[in-house]
């Protein structure tokens, strides 16, 4: 209990001293090392107990709580945690509000938040409030108001909130990021992303349905659908797009303009399931099935951002890397720098560039991240939490990260909704983006 | 001149008659063939002479009349023309409106115009005027006014308005157009295209210089980098998407709004070339380097457009078709089809799809076509303009497909200049879209 203690007090006398808070907001004091992480876990679904095998895989932490409405998955994560040799961690199931007596314990450093959407905010909140490290999954937020909520949260109690998102350390995403702070794309000017992503397997079972009932996300996510038109999931796209941009750093968000198809993909399949007097057949979907936004940036970038989830088609994030000097683009895996690139205004193929230019922090952690989830990016995220924890030091992706991805959810609504009006993003930081520098990922950066 | 006269007899007959001229504007007798149909051209730069050349090549035409104020490259034309074994044409080199005494012969039935922009509006209108087919080649106009002055002029004159939209007839675009007509795609939802080639070393000098003295279109196209933002140059990329989506035959254009990035590609390329104190490096060029447009239409799919030619890049035209069952990228040239494909959600070449789905017009003219200009589409799109007026039917492109794919330049800077406002398209066809059958290669169809 100590350590907890000495660091909310710390926390707590760094903002009655007002030591720079406006400037660098999480003051933690930097080498004071745990010997082992104490962990808690909100929601261990399908996306939390993959987060807790990771966890698990570590002989840095230890597992203190678990916390889900549904006692089956609370059950099957406690038996993870065991089977792994720990201490069996206490669970926490009595219903929707039961985390608040998880986060009352003072043994927890940090917390793995992974529940449905309209969750993160109060989960979020009262973990920071609780003093405890908070990693929250995507996205942190589905309203403006709960993206403000988060970072004033953050900014209040001085404990980092990390959105835990992944894709930015892609393997060739952050090779991209190295090659773009090398200065081989010369000056940035555009860039594109997105989640493109058949989910319609997901949003309804084998019987054309969802909520309550079925199993796994289409007990809720599918509502989303329902009751939302935008860009329900932009921070996988987004997240690596705006490292390399600097948002945040240097540069910020500044305007979004959205647009959206017809939505036709969830019914057709509803129908194809279950026919057309199919209960569902009725529901009208409101997210279209191709959504997209324009971002202009502070230094006059433009970003497109597709989100496309209810439709039969290959996976893809979509993204394009482009400056004065040459593009990147993920479909093709195909690349051209000038005067690097062998034949003038042809395509290479990306390979040797991603062998040539992996990024430190992949070349350092590449054996222990191979055959985690997702192609390695979920040790990389998890073990940029857990590291932080551990040195007590900012997560190298904070609560302005969050929430500057994040809001890209309600902007395209309120834009959609506006007939594709562009609507401007909040300055999270208060302006701060303008002193910031970029700190993900460095070539120094340990994690 | 008999034949001549007839026709403009007939089209005034028809129009005092009021022949239904709101339905079908163009009342032109079918199967009046004409032996040989008698050109003239109007601006024979590069394009002019490549259109020449292609004319030449068939024994259905004589050249009776070229126009260019630079009489250099008319005199080459002449002697193309007299290389050819044909009858020399006159030639009209005495100024900038020498076009409007060309126009006065009585003994042609068509005219190629190929010459800047801004001078398209005037010579097609008194072309029509004159009763003389129209090739025109893209865009047809800058300005909205100037797409209004044609389509006015074609009603009026009942005289056929073709923009020589190359890219219709390009091999890959036709299939997916063949694919897309039999439903293979499913409901259309989404597209993409645009214009990404790099124009740099067209748009200026080895010695970063363009203007009077300067050789092709750096004599006058770069100035429309200085004075405009928008989309310069939308017709090549949405010519075939305006085809797969039924625009103006059912469906169109409704709303646009675009957004560009910094423009730095001309001035970097003039100071590498010259050097930072190069006359021209202190140029604010208007044209951001990436302009991206998103439009929406009448069915509630969205397109996104893209124009960039100011970057070092790969040539890519950026084509996606996509629909309810699956898409084709021409990045990769990659595609998936629902219950078609091998795989589920995962690409598949289209070379094999190319191949089975190849467009009936390509089958009929493969031969001819290979060896034309650009892949063949030169062929098509002079063949079609030529055999239209053979037969004295209309153009399978008629002003308001011009008109309709012109006007995104324009209206793209006004949304540019709004800060990226959704800016609404005129319906050129006032209300005719609804009740237009697509005529655009057709599997009856012969030209």
């Amino acid at each position: 209990m100590s350590k907890k203690i000495s660091r909310k007090d710390f926390i707590k006398t760094s903002t009655v001293a007002g030591v720079g808070l406006s400037v660098l907001p999480f003051n933690i004091v930097k080498g004071k090392d745990k010997s082992k992480v104490r962990l808690g876990f909100i929601g261990v679904g399908g996306r939390g107990r993959s987060h807790l095998a990771g966890a698990l895989a570590r002989d840095d932490i230890s597992v203190r709580a678990i916390c889900d409405i549904n006692k089956e998955n609370a059950a099957k994560a406690q038996k993870m945690v065991r089977d792994a040799g720990m201490d069996e961690p206490e669970l926490y199931t009595r219903g929707e509000t039961d985390f608040r007596r998880m986060l009352k314990r003072d043994d927890l450093d940090g917390v793995f938040i992974a529940t449905p959407w309209l969750w993160h905010v109060p989960m979020a909140v009262a973990a920071m409030e609780a003093g405890v490290y908070t990693g929250l999954e995507v996205p942190i937020a589905t309203t403006v108001d709960g993206c403000w909520e988060l970072v004033e949260a953050s900014e209040r109690t001085g404990v980092p909130c990390m959105m835990l998102e992944n894709v930015c350390y892609r393997r060739d995403v952050m090779a991209i990021l190295n090659m773009v702070r090398k200065g081989m794309f010369g000056e940035m000017t555009h860039a594109r992303c997105g989640y493109q992503h058949n989910l319609l397997p997901v949003l309804l079972d084998e019987n054309g349905n969802f909520g309550p009932g079925t199993v796994g996300e289409s007990e809720w996510r599918t509502y989303h659908h329902i009751n939302r038109n935008g860009d329900l999931y932009p921070t996988h796209g987004i997240g690596p797009v705006a490292h390399w941009l600097d948002i945040n750093k240097g540069n910020r968000f500044l305007k979004i303009s959205s647009h959206a198809t017809k939505a036709e993909g969830l019914h057709k399949r509803i129908v194809e399931l279950g026919g057309i007097n199919h209960p569902n057949a009725s529901i009208e979907f409101k997210k279209g099935d191709v959504v997209t936004s324009t971002i202009t940036t502070a230094r006059d970038e433009t970003i497109i951002v597709t989100h496309n989830t209810s439709s039969v088609r290959p996976y893809s994030l979509g993204f394009r890397c482009q400056g004065t000097k040459g593009l990147w683009q993920v479909d093709g895996n195909t690349i051209y720098l000038d005067g690097v690139s062998e034949k003038h205004d042809q395509w290479e193929p990306f390979e040797p560039y991603q062998e040539k230019y992996d990024h430190p922090l992949w070349k350092k952690y590449h054996d222990e991240a191979v055959g985690s989830g997702h192609g390695g990016m979920d040790f990389f995220v998890r073990n940029a939490f857990i590291e932080a924890i551990k040195r007590q030091v900012n997560t190298p992706m904070d609560v302005y990260d969050g929430a500057a991805w994040s809001v890209i959810g309600p902007l395209s609504e309120a834009s959609i909704e506006q007939g594709g009006a562009t609507v401007s993003f909040p300055d999270f930081t208060d302006g701060r983006w303008m002193k910031r520098e970029p700190d993900f990922a460095l070539e120094s950066s340990e994690f």
